[in-house]
């Protein structure tokens, strides 16, 4: 978790910042090889880790799949929602003879389940993980499983919901997502290949980046979104509002603030965990709105024109690009 | 247009407000006695003139839709579109005769086109529009189409989408829509009867505001939303950002920033004209992302699961009360 002492957004953070962004490679790989796992173990089986399980076995990409719950009631959930073949609340069972470890935990807890899967990690194992946040896990996990004989290779699939739990999960979920992969200078290389088969035999493209410049990127393209549509909905739909007020919210701010019904746990844990990257985006955006209220009093025409122009051309182009990439 | 002199967020312009602020009625009107028009005119075809030409042709509601344009090649396209019966540049043809006149351009242009076309104005003859704003609207043409010998009855269908223009035009825009009739003390209640039933007779749910509350609800749910989404494309897909920038904004960020790709010069006009109440939501938004800034740099959790809490249990009780509103 990034706590951030004092404003970083001057200058110096900046600069700091910046020098640790460097883009490693940036490849959709063609190799077609099939990567084959004897034992995947998915520590956690809700929205990701459901729809992994479901994408493995739908693919036959694994002898068996295993999910690793905490409640007695999940167990069963999981297991009659096909994403599993078994489902276990007993951490070595899950975890020993996995070649796969999955982590799909809100990413406050994966340092702490890292520690406690430790003991039963078959020697060149390879673990992963499906957080939106990736300095603070590769930095709390490459080490720690590489003492232990195993392989820990980040990777952020960018597929999701604002829905929660194995019952949302699709079989379908990955398919066209990006998955972007963050090795480092340490990591394995047959184990970071093995990692992005994974992501491209569920349907993702698949984008290699250093864990401080992924975390930099989304910053803005997620979690300033995920804060702001909160925002949105806590001001809009506070009780404090007229009772019409929730009658006067029609479609656009249904879309606006989707991201807004996601689960709480795993945005805090996010947010917390990049926290530093987040407040200086959160400045950006701020200036950015303070720009605008300052046309609005000054009844400024062209500076909101261009504004609104600027937006608009920007998101055309993004989204006709974006949709090139879609598939089917 | 609302031009703002110096800071108005403070408690006596709250109140100053606040008295304005009365809730007329707000009814589901059961009445189903059909009203057809002999003549309609849509000033202005794009997307919503356009629906509603379609709806109003579709279901039999007008003798003929005729459609005043701008450019000579929107003649050919709005006819060919089937939303009109003819379309012309010329505006006395366009509004002589008609017993409905439907203003359906941005809102900076309605008071100059409801002054060219009063000398052309049937004696009773209906006039309302679409626009999003409604004070400055009703201020301007009330009046004047009062003088005239018509009627002014102020409407918006809060119904719309990211694309512009007639070809993006459907028959089912208005469908289980919420529009808002704003009527004044100084309206005809015939002519507002009729407006209600034109907009219920296209499939929406019809609730009567006041201009200013309407002005003050969608100044949270519709404008502060349409100005946030322009300001985190402007950010996230600035070119000052590094090329990978795009390719990590994902769904989340493609439904947020949905609304940003609508019409520059419809949202300008809207931002200009109820921009002291939009200023203040600003104000209110930014204070609650600053709230948002300290948790993150004290690393509160407890207030960020507070704030993440708030928002997802507002927003899911606000999509399943509006959902049970949805037709079908």
């Amino acid at each position: 978790m990034d706590r951030i002492r004092g404003d970083s957004g001057g200058a110096r953070g900046r600069v700091a910042l910046a020098s640790n962004l460097q883009l490693e490679t940036c490849k959709l790989n063609p190799e077609t090889r099939p990567v084959r796992w004897e034992k995947v173990t998915l520590i956690g089986v809700g929205l990701l880790g459901g729809s992994l399980g479901l994408a493995l076995k739908r693919r036959r990409l694994a002898g068996q799949v295993v999910g690793f719950v905490r409640r007695r009631f999940s167990v069963k959930e999981c297991e009659r929602s096909g994403a599993v073949d078994r489902a276990t609340l007993d951490l070595e069972t899950a975890v020993r003879d996995a070649d796969l470890i999955v982590l799909c935990t809100p990413i406050g807890q994966m340092a702490v389940l890292g520690k406690q899967l430790k003991p039963w990690l078959r020697p060149g194992a390879i673990v992963t993980d499906v957080g939106s946040v990736k300095g603070s896990v590769v930095r709390d996990l490459e080490g720690l499983i590489r003492r232990a004989g195993g392989h820990f290779i980040g990777s952020h699939p960018m597929a999701g919901s604002e829905k929660t739990g194995v019952s949302a999960a699709r079989e379908d979920l990955f398919r066209g997502a990006l998955c972007v992969v963050t090795p480092t200078s340490r990591s394995d290389r047959g184990a970071i290949r093995k990692v992005e088969r994974l992501w491209e035999q569920v349907g993702s493209r698949v984008v290699r980046l250093k864990p401080a410049l992924h975390d930099d990127l989304v910053s803005r393209s997620s979690h300033l979104p995920h804060l702001v549509a909160a925002a949105l909905v806590s001001q809009a739909l506070s009780p404090k509002q007229r009772p019409e007020q929730g009658m006067l919210c029609a479609n656009g701010f249904r879309d606006t603030t989707r991201i807004a019904s996601g689960s709480p746990e795993m945005w805090r844990d996010i947010a917390l965990a990049n926290g530093l990257r987040i407040d200086r985006a959160l400045g950006a955006f701020i200036s950015e709105l303070n720009r605008v209220r300052s046309a609005l009093r000054s009844g400024n025409q062209a500076a909101l024109s261009k504004f609104l122009e600027n937006a608009k051309q920007r998101r055309d182009r993004w989204a006709a690009g974006a949709e090139s990439h879609s598939p089917e």
